[in-house]
């Protein structure tokens, strides 16, 4: 192990698998199986998703966050209607133009928060100026959130059921990009139903990579009436976008190795716990400033100019991001994981001091 | 291992992974690495796989042989061209509609043919029939070979760079589609270079889960003034099919395995031996009809239905197809694979001929 | 007046507007009005559409056919879907894959026959060879007719039930390319209802163009439970194409014209008796074969290559097709329309004996 | 005509066609043409339009603004690409997502801006950001200006130099949506060429329903090393987007009516004229707010909302929106046209005052 992997900040998506899912992966090399999820280890995905989050659902894995999220979408949202999410949605910004390939040209229409937090009256005025504007504008159909958000926030269960209730009445569906839905369960100390279907959350991109897999994400139906009809084609929709892997049971792997015992949730836990350790290190520095609360496994700081070239020089890895004018000092994001030890956390921090 | 899954010659997509492959896996698994394919390992594949080609390449790995015919196809033809291919292609028949999908909305047109394999002299005359009707029709710009086809037959090299030439001359790009690439290479005992782009191929899709991989294709762009404007924007166009990988690393360390010391090839001709092992007893067998040459790991066969039955009982699987008209009995398909063992192939014959 | 304007048989498309359509423009030329089909003229629509299809419609005008079919189209297919038609048919070889487009990325699969009209024992099997496929293969979910067909053939009424009730038993729903239902209607001496909604057809594209408007079509959903759903989003589908007007009284105005009094009949008659004119004169002819049925407004003829090249030189358009093989000459098709005056089509006559 | 007809301000677009084009319409219906614009007609447009603009041009002519934004901007957008506007931009929000549609799912980032126009300053910012963002953000190939803009003002035309200047540097080309070109020209005096391609423009959205003609618009390329390549395709688009009309010399008859004696232009003149009678009668009345300038044929005031009441009783037609918070009174919009008399402008003030 090369010293400097250990300085690799730059997100949680740089990290290895942890070892149940590579066992996992090694156990389920087993035989000739069906292909393309008709395995005995497939066919029991959606009980075990169900014994999770406390519900009747149909999962479909895939292997990116951009497939899951876009995917959803496509299954939500008609190729003329809209989606609302914030402005800083990952599925605006970060995806590649993978919700409008996926839904086929539907627009994305993001809403600005100071946290990366829709707020709930900023919905109906929204959501009305849309429907008077008849066949001149694509109409909302879906409300997209992140939990936890891009901004290392999270929402409170009772925001997210505020939105979904204001989504509902209007006519959308609600989706949840589940990227970092660990470390919001982790943070929120709230069970997988609470802040997901219980809140009214229709759709989830649940995440797993970044929690730990190696590549795999669910795409989560909490069945009822407005996702049954959504469900039928998801298959066909999966297919037609290369994402049915023949050997399927390599995937499911992964996803039940997570599942087991909350493996998800303690690694996620442990991220988080690393996360909160550097801001508690970067509280005390008097230069650096945290313009956001650290409720998951990112922590965003303005450092000096400084700071960040002597980071760079030691071979840190991390990313920034343009700083709200006026302030001095650069914004950076550093992201811990599952992967992240004490120690790895505590020489950054001796890096920023020295 | 239950004895079942010894019986499945459903296709070589139900095996699990070589060993090779799995402790390459295992061997990725180390340490923060940068994503999206910038770690150590991704780097390299251009050179390596530029060594077993003999050409210059930009390789670009994806899970799903759909996804590589489509996002190949989607940088060879504009939405409103035309992909000239055989009428059994697998990107026409059974990729869900991905090609229309990733091109968005090119036609695919399928030529006749006996047994998988176009006909040099089918082609001027559709070409310029589509040409002759400007812009009523969506003009062809890529022609799409499978190599081995679809009925387990093998273009000779000689009759690609015919198809090839032809091709260029009428302006169109030529792609190939090799989800089983080794099995026609180790039949025809040919270079790589030789029966790609030697004979004309601007663009392959190269096949590895059939050949041992857990999940792992590859786009190979063999570079000329044709493909390299088609390079630049795939990263983009992979991105926006929610198929790169965060861990890449996981995806190319599958690749370079079954790259190293051929084993792709090893793997394919063991498969092949297994299929001719399985044709000599149907061979023999009175009342089996083979109505196509064995030149992969397929072998096709018209069974008598009793026969077809009494192999269902007994817990085989394999795909059955429609039997030309007036042909007694039913056609079906055996697939073999580096998985399957001689006595697997034995245990078959044996349970027709009782 | 030119006299070469005589002489262009190219097709039904070539030929102005009739003067009641011209008329009916310029009445409708009267002030400011509310736009996007709000306006007076436009609101009466379904209800004229509805007295001469004696049936409950709902209808959404656009001024080419290919937008009218490839709509329609988008209405009743999902992008995951196929459609099922005759080899021959518009939307499969003339439309520029308009209707891949506009169904973002359908599949169109094509049924050899004879003359342009589809078997409807050929349907089952191939209905069912798709459903076998499962997720492997884009579902037909939409048959779609020609009536009159591209081969101056029409469908019997009876064929068309026949064909419908099979579509529905098999879950698709029914599309007509009428873009010459007029030329059918005048020569099987049915009623319009007879031929589309009784023989169950859900969704017709009326054609007004071919018959004497400037620039207008039909699409007309025939009320059902099948169709009901379609309807909602088409004014969406229509915008999102370009293809909603705002000053669209103009071109309501053109087909109220041609329904007013059967207009659009009374041309289709006078069109079809001038191409049965021109059928006697070449049925005559000894060289020339006519090697379909003239049902319609286009006829279809073998004739020497000398012949052709002498109406070219006179300045006569037409097209030519690829002769099938072995047929000495070559095949063309002669156009006529209401605008044909007898004289014209023995002046061609004349030419041929000449 | 009925009185009312009179009191219509809600669009431009709900005008008749103004006489001249009426009158070319009625002199293209004669006789056979070769249709899909190879007629004698259709083939002058390039010639006409590039003398209007002193420039070499290629021109395809559409019926509706939408299609022809969206059409325009198929041709300089990838699918994975973006296009950078104005946030109150027609094609951002009022085009029920067509741009979208036809560029197969390109992005739309609109830049918020007090009056409709962009600031040069905010542009490298933005387009750096995205630079910055490699894959993971759809790429900025365009840059599009509305102008006139959608609050009524111009751009001058060292701005658009200016603009331009900043997106080529950047690898965009940029298009005008000139929806209102004329009203724009009318007011700034300067020549169709100043404010197009000599102040960097492209391609052009050149507008003629609004300023006079029953349904046509161009799509105008300003020939240069950057649009030729767009060139090629073109009709094959329009084709595919089923906005190619068989009968096409009725819509060229309507523009090249409008470029005669530069009607556009004096339509567009008198249209202005009208906006600023308007204006000065609003701009005496106490309770009226006119936010933005005046600088094209669209007025936009705050009234009390018992004026609106009024108006609204008295059977004015006119477009609401949303207030600027704490501003009291409702903000709308008058659109004047070539078809607004003295009088009918007199007679709305005199309804406002009383």
């Amino acid at each position: 192990m090369r010293d400097d992997l250990r300085k690799n900040f730059a997100s949680d998506n740089v990290t290895p698998a942890c070892p149940a899912v590579m066992q996992a992966i090694a156990d389920a090399n087993n035989g000739n199986v069906p292909s393309y999820g008709h395995d005995d280890l497939s066919l029991t995905l959606n009980q075990r998703f169900g014994e999770v989050f406390e519900a009747e659902v149909t999962v479909f894995p895939v292997t990116t966050g951009t497939a899951a999220n876009s995917l959803a979408l496509s299954a939500m949202v008609p190729p003329y209607g809209s989606v609302l999410c914030d402005q800083s949605a990952h599925i605006n910004n970060e995806e590649g133009g993978a919700p409008e390939f996926f839904t086929q040209g539907a627009k994305l229409v993001g809403i600005p928060s100071p946290e990366g937090r829709m707020d709930p009256a900023s919905l109906p005025p929204t959501l009305q100026q849309n429907r008077s504007k008849g066949v001149l504008t694509p109409p909302f159909t879906a409300l997209s959130l992140t939990q936890a958000t891009e901004w290392g926030t999270t929402y409170a269960c009772e925001t997210i059921a505020e939105l979904s209730e204001i989504a509902h009445e209007h006519g959308l569906t609600v989706h949840m990009d589940g990227a970092r839905l660990g470390n919001a369960i982790a943070h929120l100390e709230c069970s997988p139903a609470d802040t997901t279907w219980k809140a009214g959350v229709d759709v989830l991109s649940f995440g797993g990579t970044k929690a730990g897999a190696m590549a795999a994400e669910a795409i989560v139906f909490f069945l009822n009436d407005r996702t049954r009809p959504m469900v039928e084609a998801m298959t066909r929709r999966i297919k037609r976008g290369g994402h049915l892997w023949s050997k399927q049971r390599f995937m499911t792997a992964q996803l039940l190795a997570l599942l087991e015992n909350d493996l998800w949730l303690e690694n996620c836990r442990h991220a988080n716990a690393m996360c909160q350790r550097l801001r508690h290190g970067l509280y005390r520095h008097p230069a650096v400033n945290l313009p956001f609360a650290t409720e998951s496994n990112e922590i965003f700081a303005v450092l000096p100019e400084a700071q960040v070239e002597q980071l760079r020089s030691e071979g840190y890895q991390f990313y920034t991001y343009p700083t709200p004018q006026g302030v001095p000092g650069r914004l950076v994001r550093f992201v811990t994981s599952f992967y992240t030890r004490p120690e790895d956390a505590d020489a950054l921090l001796e890096s920023l001091i020295s």
